[in-house]
């Protein structure tokens, strides 16, 4: 069990490392040394864990997706009475976690998947996924705000991936300024369209 | 002057095939070897017009900079009658290009940025000047639309960097699903928001 419970953590510190890296500088030049350096493990315990780099990229895609999920199902923003009260919640939660250096709160799946979509697909696929699921997770609450405002035969998948693309976009113009500015305006942004949609009088209703 | 054109058309020919490759594999990928054998032009040729990969990148993302002002600029949608419907057929534009594969229509500017920002910030800046003077271009018809309807200190420049975060996201989502779905829906989503803003009775008028 203690050799177990070790092996666990040691395999836990190489996604992180593989995390970090990816977040700091793509895949693509992310090499098994450094990730090794970076979590201070051996590089024969690296091959006790995983096959290789693209395995441990499509480990830590799956340890993203999870820990994201399990982020965002047990957030705050879920207590809010309304449906787009919780909308608003969740865009202000995405606020918050802009915080620290870009490479901390920059996307491993959203990077994963411009370094491999093409070279690597089922590799992307990983990435695709917590992205996906990430973007589902917001469905019935934004069904349920588009109902309380009369629109109907709303489209709640299309406008759930909209705020995955505003999410996306703000993390990449982060990287671009180095900072998170744009990134605050954009949230912003999405929570005026979100109560322009859904709030009191809306204009689109049907 | 035939040697020069002929070393243009040279040049050319590699910043294209170095423009596809990054939007294909991203720029740590990409070797100089499959730059010039894409170009069809020999390594020596290579190295007479650019001092390395870096370099030839950098080159790139002026050429990727200067083409798109060029094309936006000498676009149809300036001739549409108020600034509303000015940003409208921009939008409209930005639909019309997502067509043929994935890497024919992202972004060498943004996918640059991914790959370089934390390690060759000197090259990552070429590509967010590339995405900062795009939405700079739009700056006065988001100012002319906000004035017309009644929008009193309005964060114009605000707004073209949010459009900018839907166009990188979009082709982020783009790569992750292979294909244009959900950014074709996230510009009509930009579009209903640009409505919402700005059409006939506005409810942000102040």
């Amino acid at each position: 069990m203690a050799r177990k419970g070790s092996g666990e953590k040691t395999r836990g510190k190489l996604l992180n490392a593989a995390i970090d890296l990816v977040r700091i500088e793509g895949y693509s030049a992310m090499r098994v040394e450094d990730v090794c350096a970076r979590a201070g493990v051996s590089k024969g315990a690296f091959f006790h864990h995983f096959l290789g780099k693209e395995d441990l990229a499509a480990q830590a895609a799956d340890r993203w997706r999870v820990n994201a999920n399990a982020l965002f199902a047990g957030a705050e923003f879920h207590e809010a009475e309304t449906p787009l009260g919780r909308l608003l919640a969740y865009v202000e939660m995405r606020k918050a976690l802009l915080s620290g250096e870009v490479y901390e709160y920059c996307c491993y799946a959203g990077t994963l998947v411009h370094d491999t979509y093409d070279s690597l697909p089922e590799l992307a696929a990983g990435g695709a996924q917590a992205i996906d699921e990430h973007a589902a997770s917001l469905e019935v609450d934004i069904a349920a705000a588009a109902d309380a405002a009369g629109l109907r035969d709303f489209d709640a998948r299309g406008l759930a991936r909209y705020t995955q693309v505003v999410v996306q976009g703000a993390l990449t113009l982060a990287k671009a300024e180095g900072g998170n500015a744009t990134a605050l305006k954009a949230f912003d942004h999405l929570k005026t369209y979100l109560e322009l949609l859904f709030g009191p009088g809306s204009r689109l209703a049907n």
